[in-house]
């Protein structure tokens, strides 16, 4: 490995995060802050440590990066851009510890949403606006690295993607990776505007419309206030954010087809398999909820199960209710939906559901191979055969997702927790939703947590959403070899 | 599907069950116990059921079943054996409900332990060496089922075990079934024969000696007293027991390369991976119950620690202590070794180390292929290659496992147990392990669950036993197609 090309690219990524972090600057002066002094230096040392590194960058042009170049940038941006993410939090004093803020930051970069913070709301506005911003740019990051980097790199299953989003139909997106990156960006602004002026018709302000729009479309979920989306109190609210966090969790090749005029959507099968598993997943939650918790109402009952099983899917982690006191069916549904997660190439966490679908259908084909042992029968998905290279990928994806889940629990628990609240912190972490259940619940938070038990789920957090084996790659012996 | 071949099979083994069943008759006479009419009608209907079953065979017999007839068979057996192995329990009237008389005769032939017993020292001796007997014939159903005739279907993975059993040296287990049937037979009788004398010299009865030993090597887990082992307080009959408990999850291909002089047990990756994992969850169970339950006592902590520890492992379901009570830590870890379970080719349940070894060679292998993807890595096992037809296999086996585990889950928390209730019950019944957490744990039963729950547990332990592929084939549309 070449360190100068990777502490270039690195550096690039930390000068845009500073860019970033200066728009927080304006936003402290608007509401009139005290001291604006920790967020000058925060951003200063952010740009100076960026522009340091990118010298390197001069002394490197025309040679392309390695494959495994391109591991060590995505996993090194993960761990350190949130160490930089996390001064605003530590000099203004909001973060009591080096720790709390860097959970915060980390939390708030891979989109997870889980917060050390007890009270938000007597947080200043510019740190609200950086925690939604940090969900915001971490989006963005993942669906470039989702659908223009992994499938590169061929990371666990997802050259499939390979094929969907440079693929064999007419208008396919563009091959270079940068064009694909500004196009996606195109439509992510779109969205994160439309979902602001939705959210002020639904009587928000600006500023929280703005907060929380970020954190809608990146599937992060930091709210600017206490009780997360409960504190609205409007079905119409609720209504827009579980669109908008659907829209999220749906792969943006999709809606890039879409915005070309190319409605796609239902041909998916990723999606098709997206939709039925939550109007299942409502009807279950709903039949535990309705009859006790919403004594019958079976309007309000709906509004509830869609958002907080919407919430789960899609990784979020907004709040409309609090589900660790729901009935033990409606929360046995919610923390085995943070397993498949949301779609390959959207915002959201998880497995993602395709891999989840093709192995079902490997089970399957397993069932009639029993039968006819002679007859072979391909796997396809949208109608393509998936090489047998595929599925063994995601096999291993899938072993390594469970192994890591089993033994970050145990060590969880061997740092206090009980069980569920052990296994739902750690689930929640890997998959980027943020609550979980038990002591982590939607209306608790992870302050209460040992310092130990943080850095854990830092770890966890960076692990689930680098898919695993971006990270894992740079542990084993062949990377170091040369 | 021909009914005549498999009504015939069927009978044949109904008939056998009926000649165990009449052996109670002899120990209801010794010990004198007042009503032994009950027990003549059980084993005379039982007889009779499968006598006239019989008469199918004599007009079947020089064609050869298929692959689909077999499947009918074994699924069809789990079923319907332990329907008269029922009646024991219902006509004596030691249980209360056909519901409880089941789940006692499925959870035994299953050999899962599961009691719906709260005072099995009140129950007649002849009540207790039948619940012995079912787990001891279970268990070498069992055996035969995985090393003679899964394999010749293709079962989840399991044709590995063809190559191992009829495979390439020179002592080579006979390729027919019924030859290799009656060598494994021969075993297990003298294992058990062994381990009697062992517990005796322990101090048991001959009584509690043979009881005891039918649930060890068959990983049953009935026991004859309230406490289980606990009840004999020795840690000569802990030592014993653990040991058996490890020769019972072991795989009987290897005892019985060993049995004609061949060492084989360190020479296969299975077995390293299960004595590896062992002593790792031994170490953490250890560190997380010697300080706080047994006070810095080492001696104390180990005995406890590799005997629960084991007999989650090899899904045996014996008590020594309420593990439900230690520390989050030890409970984490007894949990998850419920998954993974014993040795393929054992009596053993759950996924079968295998299947966890070979998926977590896939993983690692993915991490090279993504820095040298022209390289082409093979997965061995046991320094052969395994067919990529394997690996897939294993993959639709593990997800459907885990869909079977969630959804059964899922209708179980609607039943009303809270989630670790709910989630170690299913895990437990579908590992053939026995007791849980929560309200299922070592020291409770199975007494308190509904009805609905019990039948859905008979369903859990029954596919669990039979690799779940066996079951579900039935259900395949493709099945039922002439």
């Amino acid at each position: 490995m070449r360190i100068i090309p990777v502490a270039g690219v690195l550096g690039f990524l930390i000068l845009a995060t500073g860019i970033a972090m200066a728009s927080c600057i304006p936003v402290a002066m608007y509401y009139g802050e005290a001291d604006i002094r920790a967020l000058v230096v925060s951003v200063l040392v952010t740009l100076g440590a960026g522009s340091l590194l990118t010298l390197f960058i001069r002394r490197f042009q025309k040679e392309e990066l390695r494959a495994r170049e391109g591991f060590a940038i995505v996993t090194l941006s993960w761990i350190i851009i949130p160490l930089f993410g996390s001064l605003p939090f530590l000099l203004t004093g909001s973060a009591s510890s080096l720790t709390d803020a860097y959970f915060e930051s980390v939390s708030g970069f891979t989109t997870t949403g889980a917060s050390i913070f007890t009270d938000v709301e007597s947080l200043r506005k510019s740190i609200l606006f950086w925690r939604a911003l940090t969900h915001w740019m971490g989006g963005m990051g993942i669906i470039v690295l989702s659908l223009a980097i992994l499938p590169l790199l061929g990371i666990g299953g997802m050259q499939l993607f390979r094929a969907e989003v440079t693929g064999p139909t007419k208008d396919k997106l563009t091959p270079r990776v940068a064009e694909t990156a500004r196009l996606l960006w195109g439509i992510y602004v779109l969205l994160t505007i439309i979902q602001t002026g939705f959210l002020m018709a639904g009587g928000m302000s600006f500023f929280d419309a703005v907060c929380h729009s970020f954190a809608t479309i990146s599937t992060g979920g930091f709210s600017t206030k206490n009780a997360s989306i409960a504190a609205f109190d409007s079905p119409f609210v609720d209504a827009v954010v579980t669109f908008f966090m659907f829209v999220g969790g749906t792969s943006f090749a999709l809606h890039y087809q879409a915005i070309r005029g190319r409605w796609e959507y239902f041909h998916d099968q990723e999606f098709r398999f997206f939709v039925i598993t939550f109007l299942i997943a409502v009807a279950i939650v709903m039949a535990a909820v309705v009859p006790g918790e919403y004594q019958g109402d079976l309007a309000k009952g709906f509004r509830f199960a869609a958002f907080n099983v919407m919430t789960v899917m899609t990784c979020t982690g907004f709040a409309t209710a609090d589900f660790a006191l729901w009935a033990p069916l409606a929360q046995v549904v919610l923390l085995f939906l943070m397993f498949p997660g949301a779609c390959s190439g959207s915002t959201g966490g998880g497995m993602k559901n395709v891999r989840v679908l093709l192995l079902l259908k490997a089970g399957t084909i397993e069932l009639k191979r029993l039968l006819h042992p002679s007859v072979v029968v391909p796997i396809q998905l949208n109608k393509k055969p998936v090489e047998q290279e595929t599925m063994f990928t995601i096999a291993g994806f899938i072993i390594l997702y469970l192994v890591t889940f089993s033994t970050a629990t145990i060590l969880l628990t061997a740092m206090g927790p009980d069980i569920v609240t052990a296994m739902s912190a750690v689930a929640a972490s890997m998959a980027n939703i943020g609550p979980g259940l038990g002591a982590v619940g939607p209306m608790a938070n992870y302050a209460g947590l040992s310092d130990a038990a943080k850095w854990l789920l830092d770890a966890c957090m960076i692990l689930g959403r680098l898919e695993l084996f971006t990270v894992f790659v740079l542990f084993s012996r062949t990377f170091w070899r040369t």
